[in-house]
């Protein structure tokens, strides 16, 4: 069995077979049209060449997933609402089928890449997970029994617009104190630059040259090496997502959270003072189930192989 | 078709006999005896003596559902672990089963109530909902595609330990910052009291007599006359519960949202500015799908009633 995934992003549209074990066969990239008619014939096209360099045929394949990002009408396969892609109310599933020649399913990207991780990657030996993104923003993709949560309605499962703090730091969401304002790699760049600001003899001035060098790994690396201020600003990090992940604890006791994004890179430095956040301060203590933290598998290609795999188990 | 429900408080055990539309027939309470084999016998007794009264045989019914506060493992039919009634793994399905001479399911209380509403009560509309109780402390349950989600494992939906403010208010559970520290009618009575204490010209003093006299409606009452120290505690009141309720709205976007427990009688009063909050502050605005906010319609049956349903259909 063979499937096709497809990740549309803001800048790049990435296709890829997927193998019955979850393996890309083959993928490429090709940059995204804002105009879904020519996004349709183009993505037709790298599909195309991609069934032809992997020696398959179109009848190797019964259906075509696509992770997208905004607001996604699973069921319609409707684009309700994308500000990446400047999109309303388009019916995208329809249009990439008509091209493609196949029944085409659309879902959340975010999901997909929840999905992506739950059918091959980190959270495969579990049935009921969240994934949470630690990139620009904070995102995230619920499994339970088996099977997506993408909420009642239009505007679920935005797991990064929980306040964890009143009246904290801004938000690109309009409220103030989410999540993803405290556990974002930006919000961790932000923080980065400030302790530097305040303290001129950081080695992570070293570390990064200037302000403009800093990046999610600048705090990380320069406390590892023994600097206070950096260690300072990882640990407020990691309190702050570990208050987040707890309330996803306290909320869905999932048997797993898998970390990714660019953050997630830290590993175990990462998850160890996670775990232990968690067995103390999730609620009932060691009388609850534990929750396993765990890091994402499958990288970038996580969406591609989840949007591949939610056409194929028809999950919508 | 009639259904039992049976509802264990850590004081009084409520039996019903419940009509195939909800209602309650007929029903009773009994203390609480805290060993669980005294408890089967009396309850037992309790049950028996209801269906006589209510002119009906044992053979009028074919199961039994049990509330039950703590960390209940809903499939086994056993409390993992009761703080109220001092239990640690008691199979109080097995022990009432053979008892009462029916099968007997058992769940979480707040659970059971929120599946009472669900299908009785103020929810019985919705397919997606989720139940927050106002009370001593602040409770919930979910429901997911017509089904009570539980969580994965034990220690699950327990609504009222989200944190939404780092480091904040101590709460019962180890953390600090929960919803239940803010919303709460303890957190109500804990803030009415301190900003009577901040201004003795308040009316709420008159209203109350002396502190041991405030509750939880205080300062709501004297906020309607006018009491501009009252407002300002309903104001922060509404405004720590609004995040709570867009965090839940973020995280599950459900059809509804059923506010139950002794604040939720302050209505449209509670409710309006709550809407507001939703719609100003839910992740896409307008773009997504509203979410209804209402107050629970069944008060205190509702645990009994949804116990009764859930040994009926079986959810576990």
């Amino acid at each position: 069995m063979y499937m096709i995934g497809i990740d549309i992003g803001g800048t790049f549209v990435k296709a890829g077979i997927v193998d019955k074990d979850g393996n890309i066969v083959t993928k490429s990239s090709i940059k995204t049209p804002l105009d879904p008619p020519v996004l349709a014939q183009n993505v037709a096209a790298q599909v195309k060449a991609l069934v032809t360099s992997a020696g398959l045929t179109d009848a190797d394949f019964t259906a075509v997933g696509v992770g997208c990002p905004g607001m996604i009408d699973s069921k319609k396969g409707v684009v309700e609402y994308s500000n990446n892609l400047r999109w309303t109310n388009v019916p995208l599933g329809e249009i990439l089928s008509e091209a493609l020649g196949h029944p085409v399913s659309v879902l959340n990207d975010a999901n997909a890449a929840a999905l992506g991780e739950f059918s091959y990657g980190a959270g495969r030996q579990y049935d009921s997970m969240i994934m949470v993104t630690l990139g620009t923003g904070v995102g995230g993709g619920i499994i339970i029994d088996g099977k997506l949560f993408e909420g009642a309605g239009m505007g679920g499962t935005e797991l990064g617009h929980m306040v964890v703090r009143f009246n904290g730091e801004p938000c690109s969401c309009g409220r103030n104190g989410c999540l993803e304002a405290y556990a974002s790699a930006t919000a961790l760049i932000r923080n980065t630059k400030a302790a530097m600001e305040a303290d001129k003899g950081s080695s992570m001035w070293a570390y990064a040259g200037d302000l403009a060098g800093v990046n999610g790994k600048t705090a990380f690396e320069c406390a590892k090496t023994g600097d206070k201020t950096a260690q300072k600003v990882v640990d407020e990090y990691v309190n702050a997502l570990g208050e987040g992940l707890c309330n996803f604890v306290n909320i869905f006791r999932p048997e797993a959270i898998v970390l990714g994004g660019g953050v997630s890179a830290q590993g175990d430095y990462l998850l160890r003072p996670l775990d232990k956040f968690n067995e103390t301060f999730g609620y009932g203590g060691k009388k609850s189930s534990k929750v396993v933290l765990t890091t994402a598998s499958l990288g970038n290609d996580a969406g591609l192989i989840g949007a591949a795999y939610f056409a194929v188990t028809g999950q919508s």
